[in-house]
Protein backbone atom coordinates (compact mmCIF):
# COMPACT_ATOMS: atom_id res chain seq x y z
CA UNK A 1 0.00 0.00 0.00
CA UNK A 2 1.14 3.19 -0.93
CA UNK A 3 0.57 7.29 -0.86
CA UNK A 4 2.48 10.12 -2.32
CA UNK A 5 4.35 11.08 1.06
CA UNK A 6 3.28 15.03 0.79
CA UNK A 7 -0.40 14.05 1.62
CA UNK A 8 1.23 11.23 4.64
CA UNK A 9 -0.66 11.93 7.99
CA UNK A 10 -0.62 10.42 11.22
CA UNK A 11 -3.74 8.22 10.41
CA UNK A 12 -2.07 6.96 6.87
CA UNK A 13 0.89 5.82 9.24
CA UNK A 14 -1.44 4.07 11.15
CA UNK A 15 -3.35 2.36 8.63
CA UNK A 16 0.18 1.09 7.02
CA UNK A 17 1.19 -0.28 10.16
CA UNK A 18 -2.02 -1.94 11.03
CA UNK A 19 -3.52 -2.63 8.00
CA UNK A 20 -0.15 -3.20 6.13
CA UNK A 21 2.23 -4.92 8.48
CA UNK A 22 6.12 -4.31 6.08
CA UNK A 23 8.72 -1.74 6.63
CA UNK A 24 7.37 1.51 6.17
CA UNK A 25 9.49 3.00 3.82
CA UNK A 26 10.25 5.90 1.59
CA UNK A 27 10.76 5.69 -2.49
CA UNK A 28 12.10 8.80 -4.03
CA UNK A 29 13.70 9.47 -7.61
CA UNK A 30 16.99 9.13 -8.67
CA UNK A 31 17.09 12.60 -9.09
CA UNK A 32 16.40 13.61 -5.55
CA UNK A 33 18.61 10.82 -4.19
CA UNK A 34 21.32 12.52 -6.29
CA UNK A 35 20.89 16.26 -5.34
CA UNK A 36 20.75 15.21 -1.68
CA UNK A 37 23.85 13.31 -2.11
CA UNK A 38 22.03 9.84 -0.81
CA UNK A 39 24.06 7.17 -1.48
CA UNK A 40 22.88 3.54 -1.77
CA UNK A 41 24.14 1.70 0.90
CA UNK A 42 25.58 -0.80 -0.53
CA UNK A 43 27.90 1.63 -2.17
CA UNK A 44 28.72 2.58 1.13
CA UNK A 45 29.35 -0.16 2.94
CA UNK A 46 31.83 -1.20 -0.13
CA UNK A 47 33.88 1.52 0.50
CA UNK A 48 34.57 1.44 3.62
CA UNK A 49 34.56 -2.92 3.79
CA UNK A 50 38.39 -2.19 4.85
CA UNK A 51 37.62 -0.89 7.95
CA UNK A 52 35.34 -2.65 9.16
CA UNK A 53 35.46 -6.73 7.65
CA UNK A 54 32.05 -7.47 8.64
CA UNK A 55 30.55 -5.43 5.76
CA UNK A 56 32.46 -8.02 3.45
CA UNK A 57 31.00 -10.83 5.16
CA UNK A 58 27.36 -9.40 5.08
CA UNK A 59 27.89 -8.96 1.59
CA UNK A 60 24.46 -8.59 0.10
CA UNK A 61 25.65 -10.80 -3.09
CA UNK A 62 22.52 -13.27 -2.89
CA UNK A 63 19.43 -11.02 -3.11
CA UNK A 64 16.66 -13.41 -4.47
CA UNK A 65 14.66 -10.45 -6.58
CA UNK A 66 17.40 -8.04 -7.37
CA UNK A 67 21.20 -7.35 -8.71
CA UNK A 68 21.55 -4.87 -5.96
CA UNK A 69 19.81 -3.43 -2.68
CA UNK A 70 18.22 0.05 -3.24
CA UNK A 71 18.05 0.87 0.45
CA UNK A 72 20.05 4.17 1.35
CA UNK A 73 19.96 5.79 4.75
CA UNK A 74 17.21 5.94 7.58
CA UNK A 75 16.49 9.15 8.58
CA UNK A 76 14.39 10.62 11.15
CA UNK A 77 13.11 14.68 10.97
CA UNK A 78 14.83 16.44 13.61
CA UNK A 79 11.64 17.27 15.70
CA UNK A 80 10.79 13.91 16.38
CA UNK A 81 11.46 11.85 19.51
CA UNK A 82 11.45 8.22 19.35
CA UNK A 83 11.31 8.64 15.10
CA UNK A 84 8.94 5.89 14.85
CA UNK A 85 5.12 6.84 16.43
CA UNK A 86 2.61 7.84 13.86
CA UNK A 87 3.33 11.48 14.27
CA UNK A 88 6.72 11.21 13.95
CA UNK A 89 6.90 9.35 10.88
CA UNK A 90 4.32 10.98 9.02
CA UNK A 91 6.29 14.24 9.85
CA UNK A 92 9.64 12.26 8.84
CA UNK A 93 7.90 11.71 5.40
CA UNK A 94 5.77 14.46 4.83
CA UNK A 95 8.72 16.74 5.26
CA UNK A 96 11.02 15.03 3.02
CA UNK A 97 8.55 15.46 0.15
CA UNK A 98 8.38 18.55 0.43
CA UNK A 99 11.67 19.52 1.02
CA UNK A 100 12.67 17.82 -2.01
CA UNK A 101 10.77 20.68 -3.86
CA UNK A 102 12.57 23.23 -1.81
CA UNK A 103 15.56 22.53 -3.17
CA UNK A 104 15.13 21.75 -6.35
CA UNK A 105 16.31 24.96 -7.80
CA UNK A 106 18.93 25.51 -4.67
CA UNK A 107 22.95 24.76 -5.59
CA UNK A 108 23.90 21.40 -3.96
CA UNK A 109 25.56 22.88 -1.14
CA UNK A 110 22.86 25.06 -0.08
CA UNK A 111 20.54 21.85 -0.40
CA UNK A 112 22.27 19.62 1.64
CA UNK A 113 22.41 22.04 4.08
CA UNK A 114 18.74 22.59 4.27
CA UNK A 115 18.55 18.20 4.36
CA UNK A 116 20.61 18.01 7.23
CA UNK A 117 18.90 20.83 9.02
CA UNK A 118 16.05 19.47 9.47
CA UNK A 119 16.78 15.38 9.29
CA UNK A 120 19.02 13.24 11.06
CA UNK A 121 20.85 9.60 10.45
CA UNK A 122 20.70 6.81 11.82
CA UNK A 123 16.90 6.99 11.95
CA UNK A 124 13.79 4.73 11.27
CA UNK A 125 12.88 5.90 8.18
CA UNK A 126 14.15 3.72 4.94
CA UNK A 127 14.64 5.58 1.68
CA UNK A 128 14.89 3.49 -1.36
CA UNK A 129 16.66 5.13 -4.41
CA UNK A 130 14.43 4.25 -7.70
CA UNK A 131 16.76 3.51 -10.76
CA UNK A 132 17.59 6.21 -13.13
CA UNK A 133 15.31 4.73 -15.86
CA UNK A 134 12.53 4.06 -13.84
CA UNK A 135 10.39 1.35 -15.43
CA UNK A 136 13.00 1.32 -18.37
CA UNK A 137 15.37 -0.91 -15.83
CA UNK A 138 14.42 -1.38 -13.17
CA UNK A 139 10.79 -2.92 -11.97
CA UNK A 140 10.50 -3.03 -8.19
CA UNK A 141 8.09 -1.67 -5.81
CA UNK A 142 10.42 1.76 -6.04
CA UNK A 143 10.30 2.27 -9.82
CA UNK A 144 6.59 1.47 -9.71
CA UNK A 145 5.74 4.17 -7.07
CA UNK A 146 8.34 6.82 -8.84
CA UNK A 147 6.75 6.36 -11.91
CA UNK A 148 3.04 6.39 -11.00
CA UNK A 149 3.56 9.88 -8.56
CA UNK A 150 5.61 11.15 -12.03
CA UNK A 151 2.61 10.31 -14.03
CA UNK A 152 -0.01 11.75 -11.43
CA UNK A 153 2.40 15.00 -11.69
CA UNK A 154 3.21 14.67 -7.68
CA UNK A 155 6.38 14.66 -6.19
CA UNK A 156 8.58 11.46 -6.59
CA UNK A 157 8.79 10.68 -3.35
CA UNK A 158 6.34 7.48 -1.99
CA UNK A 159 5.49 6.27 1.55
CA UNK A 160 4.36 2.41 1.59
CA UNK A 161 5.09 -1.08 2.90
CA UNK A 162 4.47 -4.60 2.03
CA UNK A 163 1.27 -5.60 2.96
CA UNK A 164 1.53 -8.98 5.23
CA UNK A 165 -0.61 -12.63 5.27
CA UNK A 166 -2.15 -14.10 8.16
CA UNK A 167 -0.02 -17.02 7.07
CA UNK A 168 3.62 -15.77 7.56
CA UNK A 169 3.91 -14.54 3.42
CA UNK A 170 2.80 -11.83 1.81
CA UNK A 171 -0.32 -10.85 1.54
CA UNK A 172 -2.29 -12.66 -1.49
CA UNK A 173 -3.25 -10.44 -4.55
CA UNK A 174 -6.96 -11.55 -4.15
CA UNK A 175 -6.46 -10.71 -0.58
CA UNK A 176 -5.38 -7.18 -1.37
CA UNK A 177 -7.41 -6.38 -4.03
CA UNK A 178 -10.58 -7.17 -1.83
CA UNK A 179 -8.65 -4.95 0.82
CA UNK A 180 -8.52 -1.88 -1.67
CA UNK A 181 -12.09 -2.89 -2.83
CA UNK A 182 -13.15 -2.46 0.92
CA UNK A 183 -11.39 0.60 2.36
CA UNK A 184 -12.57 2.27 -1.19
CA UNK A 185 -8.44 2.51 -2.60
CA UNK A 186 -7.68 1.41 -5.90
CA UNK A 187 -5.34 -1.73 -6.93
CA UNK A 188 -3.21 -1.43 -9.49
CA UNK A 189 -0.79 -4.08 -10.56
CA UNK A 190 2.50 -3.98 -11.93
CA UNK A 191 1.62 -4.83 -15.50
CA UNK A 192 -1.07 -2.25 -15.40
CA UNK A 193 1.47 0.80 -14.29
CA UNK A 194 4.56 -0.50 -16.66
CA UNK A 195 1.58 -0.12 -19.54
CA UNK A 196 0.38 2.77 -18.66
CA UNK A 197 4.26 3.99 -18.11
CA UNK A 198 5.17 2.91 -21.47
CA UNK A 199 3.08 4.83 -23.30
CA UNK A 200 3.76 8.13 -21.35
CA UNK A 201 7.38 8.23 -21.26
CA UNK A 202 7.55 8.04 -24.96
CA UNK B 1 6.60 -5.67 23.48
CA UNK B 2 9.70 -8.07 23.87
CA UNK B 3 10.47 -11.39 23.27
CA UNK B 4 13.88 -13.19 23.88
CA UNK B 5 14.82 -14.08 20.19
CA UNK B 6 15.21 -17.52 20.50
CA UNK B 7 11.99 -18.39 20.57
CA UNK B 8 10.83 -15.72 17.99
CA UNK B 9 7.72 -17.47 15.41
CA UNK B 10 6.15 -16.16 12.82
CA UNK B 11 3.03 -15.54 15.39
CA UNK B 12 5.29 -13.73 17.64
CA UNK B 13 6.22 -11.32 14.59
CA UNK B 14 2.56 -11.00 13.47
CA UNK B 15 1.58 -9.69 17.13
CA UNK B 16 4.37 -7.30 16.85
CA UNK B 17 3.34 -5.86 14.01
CA UNK B 18 -0.58 -5.89 14.76
CA UNK B 19 -0.90 -4.71 18.24
CA UNK B 20 2.75 -2.91 18.74
CA UNK B 21 3.61 -0.68 15.43
CA UNK B 22 6.44 0.65 15.73
CA UNK B 23 9.77 -1.00 14.29
CA UNK B 24 10.54 -4.34 15.13
CA UNK B 25 14.20 -4.73 16.15
CA UNK B 26 17.04 -7.02 17.99
CA UNK B 27 18.49 -5.59 20.66
CA UNK B 28 21.81 -7.72 21.27
CA UNK B 29 24.73 -7.27 24.03
CA UNK B 30 28.03 -5.66 23.94
CA UNK B 31 29.54 -9.11 23.64
CA UNK B 32 27.88 -10.53 21.19
CA UNK B 33 28.44 -7.27 18.91
CA UNK B 34 31.98 -7.24 19.58
CA UNK B 35 32.23 -10.74 18.40
CA UNK B 36 30.42 -10.25 15.26
CA UNK B 37 32.16 -6.84 14.73
CA UNK B 38 28.88 -4.89 14.45
CA UNK B 39 29.57 -1.34 14.58
CA UNK B 40 27.52 1.33 15.63
CA UNK B 41 26.55 3.37 12.38
CA UNK B 42 27.05 6.47 13.85
CA UNK B 43 30.97 5.40 14.10
CA UNK B 44 30.97 3.76 10.60
CA UNK B 45 28.99 6.93 9.31
CA UNK B 46 31.83 9.25 11.25
CA UNK B 47 34.55 7.09 9.45
CA UNK B 48 33.28 7.66 6.11
CA UNK B 49 31.71 10.94 6.16
CA UNK B 50 34.40 13.06 4.41
CA UNK B 51 33.67 11.07 1.33
CA UNK B 52 29.73 11.47 2.10
CA UNK B 53 29.19 14.87 3.12
CA UNK B 54 25.31 13.96 3.14
CA UNK B 55 26.62 11.87 6.80
CA UNK B 56 28.19 15.21 8.21
CA UNK B 57 25.11 17.16 7.25
CA UNK B 58 23.07 14.61 9.20
CA UNK B 59 24.89 14.20 12.18
CA UNK B 60 22.80 12.77 14.95
CA UNK B 61 23.96 15.39 17.75
CA UNK B 62 20.38 15.89 18.79
CA UNK B 63 18.89 12.57 19.91
CA UNK B 64 16.22 14.14 22.39
CA UNK B 65 16.24 10.86 24.74
CA UNK B 66 19.95 9.82 24.06
CA UNK B 67 23.70 10.73 23.47
CA UNK B 68 24.18 8.46 21.06
CA UNK B 69 22.03 6.02 18.70
CA UNK B 70 22.37 2.82 19.63
CA UNK B 71 21.36 1.46 16.25
CA UNK B 72 23.98 -1.33 14.13
CA UNK B 73 23.49 -2.52 10.66
CA UNK B 74 20.32 -4.05 9.43
CA UNK B 75 20.47 -7.89 8.78
CA UNK B 76 18.74 -10.50 6.91
CA UNK B 77 18.59 -14.07 6.48
CA UNK B 78 20.40 -15.10 3.87
CA UNK B 79 17.42 -17.70 3.22
CA UNK B 80 15.02 -14.64 3.02
CA UNK B 81 13.05 -13.25 0.31
CA UNK B 82 11.83 -9.72 0.71
CA UNK B 83 12.86 -9.91 3.94
CA UNK B 84 10.19 -8.55 5.44
CA UNK B 85 7.13 -11.26 6.36
CA UNK B 86 6.41 -12.80 9.12
CA UNK B 87 8.24 -16.03 8.15
CA UNK B 88 11.03 -14.19 7.07
CA UNK B 89 12.00 -11.81 10.11
CA UNK B 90 11.34 -14.47 12.66
CA UNK B 91 13.90 -16.95 10.82
CA UNK B 92 16.37 -13.92 10.77
CA UNK B 93 15.78 -13.11 14.44
CA UNK B 94 15.78 -16.69 15.96
CA UNK B 95 19.06 -17.73 13.88
CA UNK B 96 20.80 -14.79 15.16
CA UNK B 97 19.80 -15.55 18.79
CA UNK B 98 21.32 -19.20 17.88
CA UNK B 99 24.47 -17.97 15.96
CA UNK B 100 25.31 -15.95 18.50
CA UNK B 101 25.99 -18.95 20.69
CA UNK B 102 27.30 -21.03 17.81
CA UNK B 103 29.88 -18.64 17.43
CA UNK B 104 31.16 -17.71 21.58
CA UNK B 105 34.03 -20.31 21.36
CA UNK B 106 35.28 -19.87 17.78
CA UNK B 107 37.64 -16.89 17.32
CA UNK B 108 37.18 -14.29 15.71
CA UNK B 109 37.68 -14.96 12.16
CA UNK B 110 35.41 -18.21 12.01
CA UNK B 111 33.00 -16.03 13.91
CA UNK B 112 32.43 -13.97 11.58
CA UNK B 113 32.73 -16.13 8.25
CA UNK B 114 29.83 -18.28 10.12
CA UNK B 115 28.12 -14.90 10.33
CA UNK B 116 28.12 -13.59 6.82
CA UNK B 117 27.11 -17.48 5.68
CA UNK B 118 24.14 -17.11 6.87
CA UNK B 119 23.53 -12.99 7.03
CA UNK B 120 23.63 -10.22 4.67
CA UNK B 121 23.24 -6.44 5.19
CA UNK B 122 21.44 -4.36 3.97
CA UNK B 123 18.75 -5.49 5.52
CA UNK B 124 15.17 -5.09 6.72
CA UNK B 125 15.79 -6.12 10.43
CA UNK B 126 17.62 -3.04 12.52
CA UNK B 127 20.06 -4.18 15.51
CA UNK B 128 20.96 -2.13 18.24
CA UNK B 129 23.31 -2.47 20.44
CA UNK B 130 23.41 -2.53 24.58
CA UNK B 131 25.71 -0.42 26.24
CA UNK B 132 28.77 -2.68 27.73
CA UNK B 133 27.90 -2.03 31.46
CA UNK B 134 24.58 -2.12 30.78
CA UNK B 135 21.62 -0.59 33.18
CA UNK B 136 24.65 0.74 35.26
CA UNK B 137 25.58 3.21 31.93
CA UNK B 138 22.35 3.89 30.18
CA UNK B 139 18.66 2.54 30.41
CA UNK B 140 17.19 2.49 27.10
CA UNK B 141 14.70 0.07 26.27
CA UNK B 142 18.26 -2.03 24.53
CA UNK B 143 19.53 -2.24 28.08
CA UNK B 144 16.57 -3.27 29.59
CA UNK B 145 15.41 -6.33 27.37
CA UNK B 146 19.21 -7.53 27.58
CA UNK B 147 19.73 -7.16 31.15
CA UNK B 148 16.29 -9.15 31.51
CA UNK B 149 17.73 -11.44 29.13
CA UNK B 150 21.02 -12.21 31.26
CA UNK B 151 19.31 -12.16 34.59
CA UNK B 152 16.67 -15.08 32.81
CA UNK B 153 19.54 -17.06 32.03
CA UNK B 154 18.63 -16.72 28.34
CA UNK B 155 20.91 -15.64 24.96
CA UNK B 156 20.91 -11.67 25.30
CA UNK B 157 19.37 -11.21 22.30
CA UNK B 158 16.10 -9.58 22.48
CA UNK B 159 13.53 -9.20 19.51
CA UNK B 160 10.82 -6.63 20.33
CA UNK B 161 9.06 -3.09 19.05
CA UNK B 162 7.61 0.17 20.80
CA UNK B 163 3.83 -0.04 21.21
CA UNK B 164 1.92 2.76 19.37
CA UNK B 165 -1.10 4.46 20.50
CA UNK B 166 -4.73 5.38 18.28
CA UNK B 167 -3.71 9.08 19.30
CA UNK B 168 -0.30 9.47 16.97
CA UNK B 169 1.91 9.06 19.78
CA UNK B 170 3.22 5.93 22.46
CA UNK B 171 0.50 4.10 23.75
CA UNK B 172 0.12 5.12 27.31
CA UNK B 173 1.50 3.01 30.09
CA UNK B 174 -1.65 2.05 31.61
CA UNK B 175 -3.44 0.67 27.79
CA UNK B 176 -0.12 -0.89 27.83
CA UNK B 177 -0.87 -2.91 31.22
CA UNK B 178 -4.03 -3.52 30.58
CA UNK B 179 -2.49 -4.72 26.92
CA UNK B 180 -0.41 -7.24 28.65
CA UNK B 181 -3.46 -8.45 31.34
CA UNK B 182 -5.99 -9.14 28.50
CA UNK B 183 -3.11 -11.37 26.48
CA UNK B 184 -1.65 -12.89 29.37
CA UNK B 185 1.93 -11.07 29.39
CA UNK B 186 3.87 -9.96 31.75
CA UNK B 187 3.64 -6.06 32.55
CA UNK B 188 7.53 -4.59 33.75
CA UNK B 189 8.21 -1.40 33.96
CA UNK B 190 11.66 -0.21 33.44
CA UNK B 191 12.38 0.79 37.14
CA UNK B 192 11.26 -2.71 38.09
CA UNK B 193 14.09 -4.03 36.01
CA UNK B 194 16.57 -1.62 37.20
CA UNK B 195 16.25 -2.74 41.15
CA UNK B 196 16.37 -6.50 40.23
CA UNK B 197 19.14 -5.63 38.52
CA UNK B 198 21.15 -3.72 40.93
CA UNK B 199 20.55 -7.12 43.32
CA UNK B 200 21.28 -9.51 40.73
CA UNK B 201 24.54 -7.36 39.37
CA UNK B 202 26.07 -6.78 42.68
Amino acid sequence: MVIASQYATPETIKTMRKDGGGLIFLMVSKEIADKLKLPFLSDLYSDISNRYPVLKALVPNDIPYDTKSSFSLYINHRQTFTGVTDNDRSLTMRRFAELSEEVENLDDDSALTLFGKEFRSPGHVPICVASEQLLNKRRGHTELVVSLLKMANLTPVGSGCEMMGDDGKSLHKDKAKQYALDHNLVFLSGKEIIGEWKKWSK
